[in-house]
């Protein structure tokens, strides 16, 4: 019998369960063993819940697609089937919120894709390369919970993976005021141009809630824990500004950026700090971290969404055109994969810390 | 015989080329007499010489298919059968001037799409709804060039028509420094899908030349005339500062900018100044003018390419998503057409006021 | 016998000392038993000590007159007699630091004006309106100390009095980016007209460390206790740039503010916040603590240095002329005392503080 | 008889009228033949009617001693008798804007220090460093009055004096946005600490009008003129927020200065800037000119009031503590003399010019 821990999906139908099954294809820790939707793909395979509605590259793993799909309301004896669960519901903000803090509350850990818990103040919200330290806060959420092995984590939203990490690779030059404008994919809706058809040669300058989350999340992720209050204080300083708007990219977001510093570097200065920074997940290897985190393209033309959105496996960020500016003190332009990045894959790499610090265990 | 203003069309083979003679088609002042363009075409019909390069949405006026294409460097001989030219030559910056120049000296007037002559300080770069007494500097530029009819007017770039109305519009609010990132069509470079496949789902974070003219022009179109030295005497206020980027669209370039100002306005205040913006050609009632230059859209997922770049054929302005900012004091988005109002459709419109303001007339 | 707590003052005969003594004249809760000075003054009476360089308004306190001074480096000796002291010596950083710690060493509680230990790590400065949880971090002091009841506790520069309360206060719109000048007191350099006549009708543009200290302590004094390192983190929002000038005034810093937030106030929402700010000193009615710590003057010409710098015995803060401003959101005037609670009696109400919270006892 | 053209003083017993007596003794060009001043003056020698309010440190002059005072209503008596007057009338500003225009009717050149014409399109403001060609607009202003030779100028406020001179020297730089605050002396109010002993050690945090002049003149100094209209038009860049603040100094104007530049230059070219700095008066030798516009002091706490305020006689300007700044680029501060080049002296200097520029000659 397999060693791995096993896995279930929660809302495993949709785009980003979809993207949680191929990232766990061959994962060498975890084992998808259940899938978990809504009460009309229940008691389906995996495969005809789906029909034709697999949205990835690659193929549907032969593995899960005769998985029969649990109704994800029946909360215990989903559990009962897992060591942990990934979490893709797609659900009111406040139904999100009871059931994962349901399953949590079962003694599973659940590892969240979504925006319900990010401002939870003991729920941590983790990149792993640059804030891994706020998985302590769990002890105090457990302590809440009542339990002594579920909680609930989370990873950040999409729109700050091409700026945030960057921030932070500079964070000794002290950056105190951020203008970002993003150029967001499709597939952060959840759709493909199959989907919304609608979205070819068009640009949506709304998308809702994506402005208040690109500008404060950042601030969380940089904070610290109270452990007086036993909770994340997020930070006060950069202030960040954005405009969110979507483009015709099918995956990949990218970011127009201007920063202003208290210690203003140079050029060179700012491209080393990127392509040295380095975090928990390349000193522990993890299966899912890339090599390099941030790398640094010297041509004017890129990074370009369709060249390089998949660097390192669509977990790295590309950042370009660094410049002096005449209102700021530099400009540059960063890329990340939504999907993987700044979504199922960043909660891979969340759930692979977790396991490596400890906090998810075989039950 | 027709009263209408005989016109060349310099570099008529090529995409804007093609849109003026779209544009033109039917137009009640001016009459498509000529074509001129490189030696190769020379000699083939115009239709011969498009092939299948017609890019326009609408189908090529039978009025020009016979036309036979002169060649461009044939100065002497192609002025002599218009009483002006438009053009949109495709030439080194060099190579530009000097035609254009060859063109002004046989005593024919020149309005050209071309970046060549936009710093020429005797050459005005004109908006007609922002700065057409700029025109009075023609005076000077004669001359200059020892012509008492001849001259070369330009309009400014494509990239500045969603912003730079819309900032003039707010001038007496005193606005001092602008931050704006743009989505840019690639119409904008000459090409459609079908010329630049690799575009589609792509974002490209480089157009050269494009921010130092997204900074740079709107000064000089806020500038004045210094009657001593006879010449446009760039604004200095305010600061623009810009990241300018490729995005798959075909048509209409997106701005999303953020504004300071001496004098903060209220929101309403703003949308009036927009709304109630009027300009000589409106006033005149000029052809190509659009009724309502810029309007607003309350929407929150307003302006969009598809559904509003057309507005007002092409020449107005959209304008969406007013909002109160943090850092600087308001945010929004801005739409125009780039090769209506940003190009071709712009050199019609300053041809238009030219001939009101009796500099072209009938030789 | 007195039940009062017995205070000695290290640095006793210069100006900074003088205040203290006149400060803890009559004082409900200490008494000055000890005075200690360098080695030249040991062993003479205070008031032989002092001579014709008693610089306060009001005359030396009898019951001090007669006190013999001890020699400061006689360590052992002064501890012996008290049971805290306050510092005011006068010698190189690192001598200061080193015979603060030894006094802290023979268990006897350090309350510095000094500013040699500001930025020691567990080391709290505290204004005890604002951060008066950072008294905390002594016990992790006290481990490196090796100590159980001796530590140092200093406070911050007068300089940032006349802002950093005020900022303190609007703390929940964010401030993020502040201008400050000043218009420094000669008393801040221990000087009076009289020891410094070139200083009358003159301004000097400069004071050693002056800018630093007001641009970086309120940040360490807005930092937070890391629970695990043992130390406090400034803070890393507003950023803060200061000119700090020396002006022709015997007391009373004044500072001429500029303040840009994230979260806009309104002027009736500014002054609110001003005069309902309360802190701990208030609610546990420390005898030094002003009633009202911050006022707002309407009158256009106020505050001003000779009638408003002893608001509240010296400890209050005075503040006018909040306008708005057309590059930053708004600015404002302060006043503060700078011997009274920029020094002395800030040092004063820090000891009454540590007192209520238990830090401070009979030894 | 004398060569000298031949002045009178309107307002000649208050503080700038004395300051007008005093720099024109002796001067090789004009000579004070006429002393005007309210009817309760009118008839008594200067002598008399000054008393024992003369605040001047040198003696008054013999010349004027025994000049019978002219009532300064008495316009036509009162031109008859000189070829241009200064005027430093103390009125309101309308009372101050009607006398000086019926001087000019009289065809009686009236150079002015007082306001209320700073924004009276048609009358030039000026520094003779900065914009001596503000004097053509004087042709319009004489088509306006029907004048052939009379006409109003004036210089502009005395607080703008020790920062404009500066970021003129650094124009190529663009600065964009400037924070400036003000430490102004009480010769300003035309007072000296006899007449407000309420000013020693005292700071008023508020001087009428004077931010705005300080904010908004500089503008107009460096504006052009739109021949057209025949006015000034103001600059629109850099935007200026001030604060203006009284301190106890005799004479001399401090400022505390913070800019922001599009092209951000070194510190080095900013002191080549400031000493090579020269204007027409400079090149023509006027006899008030400084040799040496604004020098820059390297030491640290330079320049001070007492001992660089008299530079160049008063008419130099003393920039030192160029530093560069975490939120602007650089921050200085500067001084000059404000009741020379602030006031009297730089009327004088205007007057000069307007001598060598033909506009001011011998009845």
């Amino acid at each position: 019998m397999s060693d791995k821990l096993k896995v279930g999906i929660l809302g495993a139908t949709g785009m980003v369960g979809q993207r949680f099954i191929s990232l766990l294809e061959n994962h060498p820790w975890f084992e998808v063993v259940t899938v978990a939707a809504s009460p009309r793909s229940a008691g389906k395979t995996y495969e005809e819940a789906v029909g034709d509605r697999w949205k990835m590259d690659t193929p549907m793993p032969e593995a899960v697609k005769k998985l029969v799909v649990h109704n994800v309301n029946e909360v215990e004896e989903v559990a009962s089937t897992v060591d942990f669960v990934f979490s893709a519901v797609d659900m009111s903000k406040d139904e999100i919120k009871a059931i994962e803090d349901a399953y949590a509350k079962t003694e599973t850990p659940v590892v969240s894709n979504n925006s319900a818990h990010r401002w939870t103040p003991d729920v941590p919200m983790v990149v792993p390369e640059i804030n891994p330290e706020h998985m302590k806060v769990i002890e105090f959420q457990k302590k809440r919970l009542g339990t002594t092995r579920g909680f609930v984590a989370v990873k950040p939203n999409c729109s700050i993976q091409s700026y945030a990490p960057v921030l932070t690779a500079w964070k000794e030059f002290e950056p105190y005021e951020v203008v970002a404008t993003t150029y967001q994919a499709i597939s952060g809706a959840g759709k493909t141009f199959k989907d919304w058809p609608e979205m070819v040669g068009n640009i949506i300058p709304f998308i809702g809630g994506e402005e208040e989350k690109s500008e404060k999340e950042p601030l969380r992720i940089w904070g610290h824990i109270d452990e007086e209050k036993g909770e994340i204080v997020p930070a006060t300083s950069p202030v960040i500004t954005c405009q969110c708007i979507r483009v015709p990219v099918l995956n990949g977001h990218t970011a127009a950026v201007f920063v202003k510093f208290k210690k203003n570097p140079t050029k060179e200065q700012l491209i080393e700090k990127l392509e040295s920074y380095k975090g928990v997940p390349q000193e522990l290897g993890l299966p899912s971290a890339p090599k390099q985190f941030i790398r640094y393209m010297e041509e004017d033309n890129r990074p370009q969404v369709t060249l390089d959105v998949d660097y390192e496996n669509g977990m790295g960020i590309s950042v370009g055109r660094i410049r002096e500016d005449s209102v700021y003190d530099w400009k540059f332009v960063g890329l990340s994969h939504n999907t993987v990045r700044g979504a199922a894959g960043g909660a891979v790499l969340c759930a692979e810390l977790l396991k490596a610090q400890g906090y998810i265990t075989k039950k």
